[in-house]
């Protein structure tokens, strides 16, 4: 089965967004087995997506649009699509209805091109936004399939999830993929400790590597699910007992933080965090997370130096003589934490993130402390990168070194 | 002048890498006035590719490929153009020697492979590569320019600077844009508030709705600079007139959070904010943006009831008459912030960021207070999506009803 990605939006050919949209849909697509071979951008112009998607139509048998569904009039990716297909728009009463309860329970007033998302194409499956106003749309005509989704991410991507369901149900032949999670460990060791394994072809093994973080997918294509468990299972069983150590789960929706809180929820326990150059990153990584309130007691983001002695208890002496970003004050940092708010597992984190060093200290210099059940350890990293890439690896190790402590092996 | 973006790799097909290439080479196109409408992605492919290009040069002057110039059997770029122009490669003896050179100095024996790199198509200007192995080319055909560079992007974005010179050298016209920053409109109002100037030809104007606030990109084409500028004056004056009270900054690279630190930096004045639900996100915001130390003073992260009263000293009297989540604690979090800390400006946050709801309140209920120069600002909100978009949506709303107070409009 043939696929095709169309992005709709004059913005993402003026290079104001990276189109991010185009990379998740790819990733969804190879998840789902089509077979991806073009992708295409085109502006906000009618005649030019016409002749897009006909181009599409002529060697693709999935069509993807996402963009051009929001309320205004260079939203044309629904005209454009009835335009290609001669199938009409028609009135949607009860996307109207949503719109109207929409605007009117904020006690704003519906301008009329809001009415513009409650046209649909006719006989065409409706798709709920339940992250925006624009509803989805499928639509089925000569055997062609043309899927069209808004183009913020944050409204796409949740939408795709049901749009994955019913293209798994329309196809038969199954891929079905198992995902460890890995830390510690950079991506050419685990390439050059699994060679053998990434030759393999069904199930095909991939490495994704993130920040902090190694991916490793195992998907296995089968006539169903259970025969597709049965090709996965022996290299997964291999890989578990290679990278042991590494791996910190094995639930593909699982991050290092959520691997974290759950660890401590079974043990009854509650985290503090105490961040400076991350800036309450780590903290919102943590609380990103469902339910983490059970876990995550609080957090205080010290990023002065008087406010690290105000909250923490950091002895000025300790800042005067070191620095701020020092192994001794990430240390006084998670003491003081433990000390003035006695929460069971304990993080620090100073450093430098940039774009001026300061203290004569180099840009990507940070220190880490984690105390837990009475030990505490203090990392320092050199991290390459601008500002934004600091300032997140800093909050991925952290959270790692506190996963090792709970499991360990530190 | 139209011109066409081609990116050539299966991994880029496969969603393993975000299309940087793609947003880099469109903001440049802009930049120099080049019109694109059309941008394509092909899998390594000869076929494909060739079917790729004949659809480019069908449609457009210049065609820009980036990718599939290395060294491996699968990098085909060079022979799909080739084939597709019907000019031969020919060996470049000089950058054979380059490359000779390359390994020598680093003493690793050359495989056989590398030597593609060196082949070229016949009378194309070769563009040298400053930071890796395979060069880049220009060559003309027919009236139309192919420009060929190399998929990495600290390879391909330091290349184009080349290009550009020989560009801009080749065709005048230049675009130029500039772009205002909106908070405290929708993208629907803003629209029916300004239909006269979305027609406007040259310039051109668009909206891009972002969280929480809308970019207006007013861009004109002319001879020079100072051209283009002229054009763009007075619809930057008439926007600026009917929107005064909305725009926070026309600094493309400005964003609501470097505005109020701007804006606080100004006075002299310093920072701190709660947060319960949003959970050190709008903290983590404010830090991304270098120098925020000059003003931003301290976070908390009072995710448990406890901690309310432990950092901020809400009464737990108010928690249990009116919940966590209620204007009541947020103006508790916001008087406790500043009689604790001092700060000049003080955000709380407090809300049900979901999935469940909490108290019986329903997800996206959110309460943010704002406190500044003596004044103090409640305000609720019924944020509508998942977690991560209620806790972005918290977190911007917050920061801005900051900026109102500060620049007297709240």
């Amino acid at each position: 089965m043939v696929v095709e990605i169309i992005n709709v939006g004059t913005e993402i050919l003026l290079g104001n967004i990276v189109n991010t949209n185009a990379c998740f849909l790819a990733k969804k697509c190879a998840d789902l087995g089509l077979n991806l071979y073009h992708h295409q951008v085109v502006g906000d112009n009618l005649q030019r997506l016409v002749d897009t998607l006909k181009l599409a139509s002529s060697r693709s048998d999935i069509i993807i649009l996402s963009g051009g569904l929001g309320p205004t009039l260079d939203d044309m990716t629904r005209e454009g699509l009835s335009s290609f297909l001669e199938m009409p728009l028609i009135l949607n009463d009860e996307i109207k209805d949503k719109l109207e309860g929409f605007f009117n329970s904020r006690n704003i007033k519906m301008t009329e091109n809001n009415l513009r998302q409650a046209m649909v194409i006719k006989d065409a499956i409706v798709i709920e936004n339940h992250n925006g106003t624009a509803p989805g749309m499928i639509v089925e005509k000569d055997s062609k399939i043309y899927i069209l989704l808004p183009g913020p991410p944050f409204e796409l991507e949740p939408m795709f999830c049901d749009i994955e369901k019913y293209i798994r149900a329309r196809f038969s032949g199954l891929i079905y993929s198992r995902t460890l999670k890995l830390c510690n460990i950079s991506e050419s060791v685990l390439e050059t400790r699994m060679m053998d394994l990434l030759e393999s072809k069904n199930p095909t093994v991939a490495i994704y590597a993130k920040i902090a973080a190694i991916d490793i997918r195992i998907s296995a294509m089968a006539d169903n699910r259970e025969g597709a468990i049965k090709l996965i299972a022996p290299v997964e069983a291999e890989l578990k007992k290679r990278f042991e150590k590494n791996i910190f789960s094995d639930d593909e929706n699982a991050t290092i933080e959520s691997t974290v809180l759950d660890l401590l929820r079974k043990k009854g326990q509650t985290l503090a965090v105490a961040e400076s150059c991350t800036g309450g990153l780590l903290s919102s990584n943590i609380v990103e997370n469902p339910h983490a309130s059970d876990v995550f007691k609080m957090g205080v983001v010290t990023y002065s130096n008087e406010s690290k002695s105000e909250l923490l208890g950091v002895p000025k002496m300790v800042i005067l003589r070191h620095g701020a970003v020092s192994s001794n004050t990430a240390e006084a940092m998670c003491v003081g934490l433990f000390e003035k708010y006695k929460a069971d597992a304990n993080i620090a984190i100073t450093g430098v993130s940039g774009p001026d060093h300061s203290e004569n200290k180099p840009v990507g210099l940070v220190y880490i402390a984690c105390s837990y059940e009475g030990r505490i350890n203090i990392v320092e990293h050199r991290f390459k990168g601008n500002r934004n890439i600091v300032r997140n690896r800093a909050a991925k190790f952290a959270i790692t070194l506190l996963r090792d402590m709970i499991v360990g092996i530190k």
